[in-house]
């Protein structure tokens, strides 16, 4: 929403000197409140100002950020999620940071025979274990994964917003995308900062979104 | 910005039989043209319809986007940048990885004895050298790291949306933040996929950002 020359001034007249009444807007401007009306309703209505009766126009400190913010809170974990890259339990790391490379991901889930959620393999985890004096090759995954319920996951219905709160306070790289059933979690996708990321740049370049 | 039931409604007639004059959206409504006068110009100027002289209102397709990715122009990388982790070019690829765990980061500069950057080291890189057969004491970092021109720089002033769109296409976890000196480029801070994703949080909650 882009703000006319005058509708910027009756937000700076009213930012210095609210509570004030629209004859007083209008005095300041030598304007006639009539004609100010549109545009005080527009200021009002978009969340710039707000009107009390009988005491007149406050700034109110929004500057079009909660419309962003409630763009955001519509976006779901389901429209943005990637593919989630799955090993078994038993492969060796070897192989694990081989899939890493093969499918260029930084996160790799881990199941257990019922194909179910049992772990996570971070890069950081994979290159702690390669700096050890072990064989890669002799070491399984489920020795050095980050196993349940150390794993932090979100659900296809949750807000992207939710998610990527989660990435930043849990200091994480990828979050699992799990459904629940009887044998436990399975894993339906992956949020990634990569996601996250994405989302920044659309958001900022489509207007359309 | 809050639409009212009867913006929305408008909002609705328009989109379904664009372009349709004031009047005609005032009979659909069964209310006069100078009722909708107010709800007709705050859609017009909140950018949802547009008005054409003689042909009548239009459906822009714009729903308060413009305004979120015009928010998003306004951010400079100086403003959200962090503080970039630099090692020198003849640390060994152990330590570099020791510094790595140690900063907790996912990408660690490199620099020249004239302090100037030469090159980046990504997770990634220290995982495929930590697999091969080495004695990771005996590499020096800049034998296995990504090296001038092939790295990806942005500077204070730049948008951290145009920051964010090189992370995504040249598919990197990090941007060192330069300042052109005579030497060359003097690494002075770091926007990671953690520092895009921060500021998508913020987005988010914090209304006024």
């Amino acid at each position: 929403m882009k703000l006319s020359d005058r509708q910027e001034k009756i937000i700076d007249i009213v930012k210095e000197n609210g509570p004030i009444t629209g004859e007083h807007i209008a005095d300041k401007l030598n304007l006639t409140r009539a004609t100010l009306r549109p545009d005080l309703a527009i200021l009002t209505m978009a969340g710039f100002l707000e009107a009390r009766p009988r005491v007149g126009y406050f700034f109110t400190g929004k500057t079009g950020s909660e419309l962003i913010s409630d763009k955001i809170k519509t976006f779901q974990v389901h429209e943005f999620q990637q593919i989630p890259i799955i090993v078994k339990e038993d492969v060796s790391v070897y192989d694990a940071i081989s899939a890493m490379f093969l499918e260029d991901v930084g996160t790799l889930f881990v199941v257990n025979d019922k194909s179910c959620l049992s772990g996570v393999l971070s890069r950081k985890d994979l290159l702690r274990a390669s700096i050890g004096q072990q064989d890669l090759n002799a070491i399984a995954v489920h020795i050095i994964m980050t196993r349940m319920p150390n794993i932090t996951v979100c659900r296809k219905d949750d807000l992207l917003l939710d998610a990527a709160q989660r990435l930043i306070t849990k200091q994480i790289d990828a979050l699992p995308v799990v459904k629940d059933t009887e044998d436990g979690l399975v894993v339906t996708g992956r949020i990634t900062k990569t996601t996250i990321t994405k989302a920044f740049v659309e958001l900022g370049i489509d207007s359309h979104i």
